[in-house]
């Protein structure tokens, strides 16, 4: 069961250790989840290749993705956000540690839920 | 074909005279739409009921969604997110309208990339 009332700015987790990844929701082809993040990047040999549609958006501090093939730079601060289609290999190149950076990202597609 | 980036406080319309929607995404079984609003309520007689499953969050300002049967009162400022079940009667039941309410709404379900 969903909850249906939270607060995406509070009881979020220390990110010092590892980045966090939360569930807000969870439908059959729909996720959405919190993540915070506090200056943890994506080892370049190792992209992110997913099998849905990732939508984010910068709630809070500041990132950089680095879409692969062709290679393309976002910069985002809060309010900016970035769709990245399924299969698109992606890196997440910076993300500022204090404040830490809170995401929001919406994953869609028959997989999405399954997680 | 869906923009690959935005930011949800620019571009902003002025929504004095009506609510405006954006869609910010448009995918087959996913739609995440900005919603600015002024001051508008919905009419009590008119509640919103959808096949879609929604998903609001308050980006800025603050609002009130009312769901019925049973009634149940969400007072929602920045950062606060409400899960509204596909089928559930509901009513917004204030928007503060200066600085405006911007909302962030993602639709989920079979119809929701239909609009």
């Amino acid at each position: 069961m969903n909850e249906l009332f939270g607060n995406v700015f509070t009881g979020c987790p220390s990110a010092t250790q590892a980045e966090q990844f939360e569930d807000l929701l969870k439908l059959p082809n729909c996720r959405i989840e919190r993540i915070v993040s506090a200056g943890q990047t994506t080892p370049s040999n190792q992209p992110y290749k997913q099998l849905e549609d990732e939508w984010v958006l910068i709630l809070q501090g500041e990132a950089e993705v680095t879409l692969l093939e062709p290679k393309a730079v976002y910069r985002l601060t809060q309010g900016d956000h970035l769709f990245i289609p399924a299969g698109r290999k992606h890196l997440v190149t910076y993300t500022q540690a204090e404040p830490v950076t809170i995401w929001l990202a919406v994953f869609s597609g028959v997989s999405a839920g399954a997680r």
